[in-house]
């Protein structure tokens, strides 16, 4: 299950915290719980509150009473208090298994008792399974399923920006000021209707949106670029989707109009670089590229940086960001299969930010698309 | 800012999967960044994406910029791709500091990374900030909002269940049947709406409450106890309500009766011995006792446990569950000003399942009630 010759693969984690443990049990466990593979099949340990759930549930072919573990644990050590440590040592006897692979973010806690407990754990360098990275065609399928949320999304904050009125520096619907808190209502609203959940939506406008991780507060002006980023989890399988739009009520001014234009095609420039095989600086170097070619300069401020500085995307499925990346800090290549976001971003204060991103599936020729929305930004 | 006379602490967590790291920085941070304290400071690095945002709004007295870090790790080991690890060793010899206290999560990759780097890193015992467990009374306030947001989701449920029409087997509202994932949706919106997110909603009628982490899915039956578990995070603060209702609609059973009748006396019990100094695992037994009073036996089953299978509460604030412990496994002494969930349950397939769960703070006398709903819960 692990990559061919490191040991079995072992858990403890919940799933809301491990995209791994979600990933290898394909059940949803709220407390963190033992998890093994061994000789082929999948072992979880679960308390009595989750036991009849993951049973029916899971893909986990074997379920242990965590229980009867930690009852052991204590007579054992009848002065230690039976943690994860103790009960994973009790497995490992029973199975004869002393050795496992462990996820990068497996607990220091935990690892180092087992440590003193004498069993061998190799931390995994990278991915504890690589497959992850790679999306089946049911994976592809819950992806695009995220980004359908993202555009219910698109379309519940565009209607109200399409249907609210220019009042000077206000926008006005159903005459309320429209603000980032009312357009994430109705964004997230649509999405959980749909069964879905968005958290941390960023609807960011003029220069809020200069800060990329500012989710955005207060009113919406008009004129101004409002970046809007969705990036849900759907409820059912857990994989989300991740789509960011641009858009403008009321008139664009012609350095706005420049610096969209300049970002969409940053990331067809990108898109077109994206295939198997391919460096992931590469396709941000694409990026750069037409920024440099446009005269967008990228640079640090005693401010803030401005420009294009972050990366041009990321992978995507149970976590939102997850192997590969690209970006101009590290090589790394893109494999058939894997999920990736393009998503170019300029950011000046005073004139405001744009970002545009797409989710595409690696290819050895052209990546397929798995989100679609329109680009009509400038709604006047 | 670590429990006196250990070092310093040392983070590496994002603030979505890290309690200690938004509690101790105030501010969230949706990748895995580094963060220390050092005689009295509290330092974060974080990457372009998020400085000017995490500088502005956070409790962190010096933020620096991550891509210093990684450029430098580059030019001392062109070798490796800089991670965490690499960073923080730089930030240790530039701040000649190498011994840190680390939470139990920190994750196993870099721990054992900085170990061959030679830092000397000790995994905390426990909490690595003992203090988040006593609630300042600006925490308590903000539990107090968490759990007035599970309140609005009862009333959303409640109103749903009481214009409900009974037709044979099913309830029908506005003409559709009332599912589980109806109610849920009507209580995630009102929620959403009130400024917080609830995540993993329970809604679970008949033997379906019987798994008690069972979220609930389909249609609701009249004449069935109900368990509504609503436990969601104010998005201002981070900070987490959580409350149990169970209803029934229509005409309850004396059998129903008497199991909802006991599960409230063992709640008032065991309310009734939280006081600091004592143990959980005596405020548990206060619950047992009473069940055990009225006859309803625990025991394992075949198909799972039937009866009072799960602990009495949990400690309650930026993480759903967090110390303290009130069970029945393990001791656990109250301390003054901690924050638990006092919440028994019974359940018995075929009968159904019933959990009243309420949140107090704990004080040198009778507990300070957190959380307020009615209990009327046969809704004829």
């Amino acid at each position: 299950m692990a990559a061919k010759s490191l040991p079995p693969p072992l858990l403890y984690a919940d799933t809301e915290r491990s995209p791994d443990a979600l990933y290898f049990g394909r059940v949803g466990v709220p407390d963190a719980f033992v998890a093994f593979g061994l000789r082929g099949k999948k072992y979880a340990v679960v308390s009595a509150l989750e036991f009849g759930r993951v049973k029916k549930t899971s893909a986990f072919d074997v379920v242990l009473p965590l229980e009867t573990y930690t009852q052991r644990a204590r007579e054992l050590w009848p002065q230690r208090r039976p943690g994860a440590a103790e009960v994973i040592f009790l497995l490992a006897k029973e199975f004869k298994q002393t050795r496992f692979t462990v996820p990068e973010e497996f607990p220091a806690g935990v690892y180092e008792k087992l440590f003193e407990l004498g069993l061998d754990l190799t931390v995994a360098d990278g991915a504890l399974f690589p497959a992850r990275e790679l999306k089946t065609p049911a994976e592809a399928a819950a992806i695009r399923e995220g980004n359908r949320l993202s555009t219910l999304g698109f379309a519940a904050a565009e209607k109200i920006l399409r249907a609210s009125k220019i009042s000077g520096r206000q926008l006005l619907y159903r005459g309320q000021p429209v603000t980032s808190e009312s357009l994430k209502f109705a964004i997230e609203v649509a999405i959980l209707e749909a069964g879905g959940v968005s958290s941390n939506t960023i609807v960011a406008g003029g220069d809020q949106a200069c800060d990329p991780h500012e989710r955005g507060s207060g009113p919406i002006r008009p004129h101004e670029l409002i970046i809007v980023d969705i990036f849900p989890r759907v409820t059912a399988t857990g994989y989300h989707g991740d789509m960011t739009r641009t858009f403008l009520r009321g008139r664009a001014s012609d350095a706005q109009r420049a610096l969209v234009a300049a970002v969409r095609a940053a990331q067809l420039a990108a898109i077109k670089a994206v295939r198997a095989g391919a460096n992931g600086r590469h396709v941000h170097g694409k990026c750069v590229e037409v920024f440099a070619a446009r005269g967008f300069e990228t640079k640090r401020t005693e401010h803030g940086a401005v420009g294009f500085f972050h990366g041009t995307g990321h992978g995507l499925g149970l976590a939102v960001h997850e192997p590969p990346r690209m970006s101009g800090a590290v090589d790394y290549i893109l494999k058939k299969d894997s999920v990736v976001t393009v998503e170019p971003g300029l950011y000046y204060p005073g004139l405001g930010g744009c970002r545009i991103e797409d989710v595409v599936q690696v290819t050895a020729a052209a990546p397929k698309l798995l989100s679609r929305y329109h680009y009509d930004w400038e709604l006047r």
